[in-house]
C-alpha cells in the first residue's frame, strides 16, 4: 500500500513498548483497571501499546472517503486510536474492497450499555464503507476461560446475536458465526497462525501460567484467523488479500499486534484497527462494570423504570456536596458518570456542547443531567427492545448461514 | 463396566511412574531411541507406562470372543501390552458395540514396512469384531512439527489414504480423515479436553518448551477427541458411550494417557488400546528409520530387485563371523533383522519354528535367510502395489466423506 496521508506508526512499532513511569492501569483482554477516579490515561495507552492517535485530520479524511458525516464517537475521541486506518482509506480510495471484522464474547445473557458500543460503531462502519462485515462469537474462548458448559456459552451467543442483528446490519452483507461452528472452516489458518505464535510470545502478551489450560494457548489464533479474508471463502472467494478493518475496545489490541506480527510470515495483510475507550461503570470510572452486581451498569433489558432508578440513585456524579458550592465550582466533569453517558448516547452535538458548559460552570444541577441521560437512554434501550423482538430465530439462522454476501 | 476376567492395570495406573535404575530408553510420540543392539526394553515400558502385559489367557479370550483365530502379532508378542483390552471383550460378550480408531501422521510420500503394521493389524480387528473404524490423518500435527508447508502435509495425507485403504477396510464400516477437513467437526470435544490439559501436564508428556508453537499445545486434544463417539455423530448419533479400542505403536501412549485422564472428567469413557513394539530398522535395533537414508528400511513403493539387494546388503545379521562359528553358536536372534522381519511377515507359524530352530542352532546361514526374507517380502510388496492401484481417487472420496456407517 501506498503511504497514508497523515502519519501512523512505524512499520515496526507494534510491539508495546514496556511501560515506563508511574503507570497503574493495567490494559489487556481479561483485567482493565485503572487506580485512578478519572480512569485509564488514554494519551498514556497510546504509547505504551504503540497505536496512533486519530486526529481530526483522520476524522475529515474519513468523512471525505466514505462521503458521510462521520459517527459522533470518532468525532469525540471516543474512538480514539487506530492501526493503519489510513491505509484503509487509501485502498478504499483507489476503489479497492475491504471488510469489517468485530466480535463478542457471549458470556451472559443480557448486555449493558458499554456491550452495544463496538456494535453501534461498527454498524456505522458498514453504512459508511458499504463492504461485508464478519462477527465472530467466541464461545470457546468464554468456556475456555470462565465456568460456564460448552452449551452455556454456545446458547448465550445465539441470545447475543439477536442484539447483535438489533444493531441493524445488512443482512445481505453480515455473517455471524459461533466458533463451535465455524472453528472447522478456518483451521487451515488457525493453524499458521499457531506455528508462528511461540509459547514465549503468547505468555508475555496474555499473562498466562503454566496451571493455565492449553485451550488457551490456542484460542488466540481462532481470535487472529478472522483478520484474514482467506478465512472465510464463501465470501470471498479466492482472493486473500481484501483488506481488514477490526472496530475493538482497545482491551483487544494485544490479540491483534501479535496477528499483525504473523500477517507477513503467512504473505497475509495486516488488519487495521480502529480502538475505544472503555464505556464507564454507573459507579465511576476508576471501578468495573459486573454482572454480579446490577447497579454497576444499563442492561438492554432493563425497564424504563430500572433506568430512571439506576441513574437517579447509582451514576456516580462530579456534581458539588452543596447546591452553593456546585453553583460556584461547576461540575467535575472528568469524573461524572452521567455526563460521559451522554458523550456516548446523546447524539446532538449541539445539545451536548450547551450542556457541557451548563454544567462544568454549574448553572445546570446533577438531577437535570441525570433527568437529560434518563430521557436519552429510555427511548434508546426501547428501541433495542424492539428491534431485538424483531430479530427472529429465522433472521438469526440466515445471519448465521455460510453463504454468499454482497461484497 | 464389570470386571475384566483377566487382570488389567489399577484404575489410577495410567500415570506414568518415574522410572527407576538404568533405563537410556527414550519413548515418546517424538523420540523412540535406545542404547541396546537389541532395541527397546518392552517388559521396563510396561511398569514405566503403567500398562498391561497381553498374556496367553487375554489372546484365547480374544479369540473365544471374536470367534477367530488371533492375529499372528498379538501371538506372537508384537501386539505385547495394553489398557483395558479386558474391558472391550467384556462389552462385546454383552452385545455392546465399540468401534476402533488408528491414524497416521503424514510425512513423508511413500510408507514403509513399519508404518503397515498398525493398519494391517487394526485390519484384523475390523474383520474380528466387525465394527465401525475411524483413521485420523494428522495432516496438521506434521505441519505443526516439521518443515512442510500446509499443503504439502494435506497433499501427503490424501496420498497415505490409498496405502491404508490397501490394507483392506471394510469401506461400509471405515472413515478416513484429514483434520484439516474433519476438526470443525469435532472441535466442541477438542476444546472440552483442552480445557482439562494445562500446561504444566502437556509439558511433563511432551517436553515442550517456551519457543515451541502453541500449536503443539493445542494438538495433543486434536488426537485425543476421535478416542470419543460424540466426535463421530454421523456413525453414533446421539450414542456418546460407544467404547474405542485404540491399536497403536506404544509411542503414542502418552497421547492417550492423558486422554484417558480427560474422559471421567467429560463423562466419556475411557480409550481401550493394544499397543505394538516398534518395527526396526535394516540397519538393528538400536538404530532407526530414516527418510533420509533409503537404505534403512523397506517402501511399499521398492522393487523386487531394490527390496532383494537391500536385504542382501543391509539387513544386519545376527549370523557369525565365520561359518565355522556360526555353525558351532548358532545366529543370535535378538540383535539379527532378518528373523525379526519374518517374526512380522512370515504368517506360517511352522515354518516360522522351524526357521528359528534351525538358524538359532547354526544349521541354517544368514543368507539363507535372508533369501527367505526376500520370499515372504517380494509378493507381500507386490500385493500392496496391486492393491494400492485399484483404490481410485474416488475411494479416497468415498472413504473420507461424513457419511453414515454400518455398526
Amino acid at each position: 500500500m501506498s503511504a497514508p496521508l497523515v502519519p501512523t506508526e512505524p512499520a515496526a512499532a507494534d510491539a508495546a513498548p514496556a511501560a515506563t513511569g508511574d503507570d497503574d492501569d493495567v490494559v489487556d483482554p481479561f483485567n482493565v483497571t485503572s487506580a485512578s477516579s478519572t480512569g485509564i490515561n488514554y494519551d498514556r495507552l497510546i504509547v505504551k501499546f504503540g497505536s496512533t492517535a486519530i486526529t481530526e485530520d483522520m476524522v475529515a479524511r474519513l468523512e471525505r472517503v466514505t462521503n458521510m458525516r462521520a459517527h459522533p464517537w470518532i468525532r469525540r475521541g471516543i474512538f480514539f486510536s487506530h492501526r493503519d486506518l489510513g491505509s484503509i482509506l487509501d485502498h478504499v480510495e483507489r476503489g479497492g474492497r475491504m471488510y469489517l471484522y468485530t466480535g463478542r464474547g457471549p458470556s451472559s445473557e443480557a448486555l449493558h450499555l458499554g456491550h452495544l458500543v463496538p456494535f453501534m460503531f461498527t454498524k456505522y462502519l458498514q453504512d459508511a464503507f458499504k463492504c461485508p462485515l464478519v462477527i465472530q462469537l467466541t464461545d470457546d474462548e468464554k468456556f475456555l476461560w470462565k465456568d460456564h458448559s460448552l452449551a452455556e456459552t454456545y446458547r448465550l451467543g445465539k441470545e447475543n446475536c439477536k442484539d447483535i442483528i438489533a444493531c441493524g446490519f445488512d443482512i445481505s452483507r453480515t455473517f455471524i458465526f459461533s466458533d463451535y461452528e465455524y472453528v472447522g472452516h478456518m483451521y487451515p489458518n488457525i493453524v499458521r497462525i499457531q506455528k508462528t505464535f511461540t509459547y514465549s510470545t503468547i505468555k508475555a502478551a496474555f499473562g498466562f501460567s503454566d496451571s493455565d489450560n492449553v485451550g488457551k494457548h490456542a484460542f488466540p489464533a481462532v481470535q487472529a484467523a478472522p483478520s484474514f479474508s482467506s478465512s472465510f471463502p464463501h465470501i470471498f472467494g479466492a482472493d486473500e488479500r481484501v483488506p481488514c478493518l477490526i472496530p475493538c475496545a482497545i482491551d483487544q489490541d494485544p490479540y491483534f499486534r501479535l496477528t499483525r506480527d504473523a500477517a507477513p510470515k503467512l504473505g497475509f495483510l495486516k488488519p487495521a484497527l480502529v480502538h475505544s475507550k472503555f464505556f464507564p461503570s454507573l459507579h465511576g470510572f476508576g471501578t468495573k462494570m459486573s454482572a454480579s452486581d446490577e447497579s454497576s451498569a444499563i442492561y438492554v433489558t432493563d425497564t424504563p423504570k430500572q433506568i430512571r432508578d439506576k441513574i437517579v440513585k447509582y451514576a456516580f456524579s462530579g456534581g458539588r456536596d452543596s447546591v452553593e458550592e456546585h453553583r460556584r465550582l461547576g461540575a467535575n466533569l472528568a469524573v461524572d458518570v452521567p455526563f460521559a453517558y451522554l458523550t456516548f448516547f446523546l447524539f446532538d452535538d449541539e445539545r451536548l456542547e450547551r450542556i457541557r458548559a451548563e454544567y462544568s460552570s454549574g448553572r445546570m444541577l446533577t438531577g437535570e443531567i441525570k433527568a437529560e441521560l434518563v430521557g436519552v437512554l429510555q427511548p434508546l434501550v426501547a428501541a433495542h427492545q424492539r428491534a431485538r423482538l424483531a430479530a427472529t430465530d429465522e433472521a438469526v439462522r440466515t445471519f448465521m448461514s455460510v453463504r454468499k454476501l454482497d461484497v
